[in-house]
């Protein structure tokens, strides 16, 4: 009776007039037992190995929903990311209904997940950027040669820039094979640092073949980058955040190929769960994420919810810096300095493009503004 | 303008008023530059790196909804399965209204990606059954001893099942650690089916940190294992896959976490082109999935959708079992031979252990349903 427990909170929309008790039970056993209530053995339930209801609170919506908060046994999901989201919302994904909008770990499972290596704290230190959030964009577009994405590099971060990613498309085409284009890059982030006396972190996407990714970290690792950019649900939840840490690399998490949770307020998992409790826990140095007003649909509480879940106190672990992207622009940065604050990636990519041809203009232009609005923001 | 192209059918939902080609056009740029339109080089348009609108059909639903099919240049996708899903549906999973409903590889990608291994002919001949569905079990509940979980499937064996899978929540835990669990598993069965004569084949579930899961792979294969069953989702969608081809073993795959496409038919891939065509592009010589009627929300359609993706030509590559499950029971054994027909592995779980306290006992009468309907439906 006395393993340690973690706890989910699910918002549970009924499908079917059943009360909101045998759904929340439904919960229990799918994700723990799986078979039929009246199978159970005895001992399961007085070891607790079957998922518990600790409370039920109606939130008064129409159609009626609930909060419902389930603990489950922790030795249950073990320290390994795929074992905790198999029990989080693994066959209960496939229902209907359901929606997690909160994840409380012990803090022996934080521990052990580990959270940020680097942190917000540890990132400022590197760049020796402080008050105000940090210049980030995205190299672009995928097809052109590692030589031009390289000069590109070069003129961002002579422009200064304070982290330059990949652009998430940018794998191991043969237009820019990953080796070439990582050294080639990196190559020219060395030179313009070593020109402006500024430090510009590169971070590299790292994808491909399970048996592509390892030597994927450790060639970026000795070619000096600080960190990588990672998509947890293609190259698996676990993969990225494993190896970056075992090579001593920073963490950008990519929302790529996540967006089926957030379509519906009443299936999956809010943003602020998935791209940012869980993605922080697992180790995530920056969450990237579409910011409201842009390409996407997250609305603007959904992204703040979400960077608050980035930089809020969670026993002990470090804070990341939440990354608002998607069609965000120069123009832009004023606002999104007033909305999220300074401990913030702010993340230009296209826009950077469109606004000059010459990467050095528009690295200029963007922080000017960003150093202009964390300067008024400073001051009554 | 010759590189090979992959096709991908878009059912678009627009939740603006802009044209449908507008709606198209931001999909082919999302999906591969990621730049705003005028910023695109000329060369890649000429080149066809961007992706290419081939055709709009409307649907005459309400509201309108077309279904448009882009290709896309293979060589941006690779033969790397994160960067094909990456292209598919990356960012545009944010997005709302899109839903993948067919997707066309290449002859080369779908020799590249390889398909099942072993096929329906192959898994036949090992087990030497013919004319007839395959019987098949999930091993449960999670938490007994690995004692417990083998005396069942001893049971489950001598009893003439032909298939037993982990149920996918038995993972790595200390009630039954992983190689304990498949050693003393596969040893009960390996007794019975010297005592029978028969062929019981064991799919052990596979999945934990990157560093556990290929030695969990050459222990499965090491204990004589035929297959595995695999949650791609969780383990990293090519992870799985990638390892079974490794070490020679059959594929089964779980749909644990992957519920989030199947929830509105407005975003995500339909249950036959994520469950079914690309899981057995991939390699699932087996793709088990929530059956109608069970304790899921699949309709009757989706279902045979995915079956007839997971058995239909597809360029030459091997077909595999569907697999309905959850919440199947011997009573529907005869209703899903007529509906699934003889290529089948129907899979009752829980069931199995409501019907008789002696895994045996269940397991033949699992069997003799399956027989009769089997033979009935062989009959005029």
């Amino acid at each position: 009776m006395s393993a340690p427990r973690f706890h989910v909170t699910y918002r549970i929309t009924p499908d079917d007039p059943r009360p909101i008790e045998a759904h929340a039970k439904d919960i229990c056993i799918e994700e723990t037992v799986e078979i039929p209530e009246d199978c159970v053995p005895k001992g399961h339930w007085e070891a607790g190995i079957v998922g518990r209801i600790e409370s039920i609170t109606p939130r008064g919506g129409s159609p009626g929903d609930y909060d419902v908060n389930i603990s489950y046994r922790t030795d249950i999901a073990n320290d390994a990311i795929p074992n905790l989201l198999n029990v989080l919302f693994g066959n209960i994904s496939i229902r209907r209904g359901i929606k997690i909008v909160d994840i409380q770990l012990t803090p022996d499972q934080l521990k052990a997940f580990g959270g940020p290596r680097f942190g917000i704290a540890g990132i400022r230190r590197d760049l020796k950027v402080h008050g105000r959030p940090l210049a980030t964009t995205a190299i672009k577009p995928l097809g052109l040669h590692a030589r031009e994405l390289a000069r590109l590099c070069g003129g961002y971060s002579l422009g200064g820039l304070d982290v330059i990613k990949d652009d998430h498309g940018l794998i191991d085409q043969h237009f820019h094979p990953f080796e070439e284009r990582v050294a080639r890059i990196q190559e020219a982030i060395n030179a313009a640092n070593a020109r402006t006396g500024r430090v510009t972190h590169y971070y590299p996407m790292i994808a491909g073949r399970f048996d592509q990714v390892e030597a994927q970290m450790a060639f970026a690792r000795a070619q000096g980058c600080y960190g990588v950019l990672i998509p947890p649900l293609l190259i698996g939840p676990d993969t990225g955040f494993h190896l970056a840490r075992k090579y001593g690399l920073a963490v950008m998490t990519h929302p790529t190929f996540t967006g089926t949770h957030f379509h519906d307020p009443r299936h999956g998992m809010t943003p602020a769960m998935l791209l940012g409790r869980l993605f922080r826990i697992f180790g995530a140095d920056i969450s990237v994420f579409p910011n409201a007003g842009g390409r996407f649909t997250f609305t603007g509480q959904e992204c703040h919810d979400l960077a608050a879940a980035m930089r809020g106190e969670l026993g002990g672990l470090k804070p990341g810096f939440p990354s608002p992207a998607g069609g965000m622009t120069i123009e832009k940065v004023g606002a999104m300095v007033d909305s999220y604050g300074e401990d913030t990636a702010l993340l230009i990519g296209g826009a950077l493009l469109k606004y000059s041809p010459d990467p050095e203009v528009s690295a200029r232009a963007f922080l000017t503004a960003l150093e202009a609005a964390a300067a008024g923001k400073a001051r009554p």
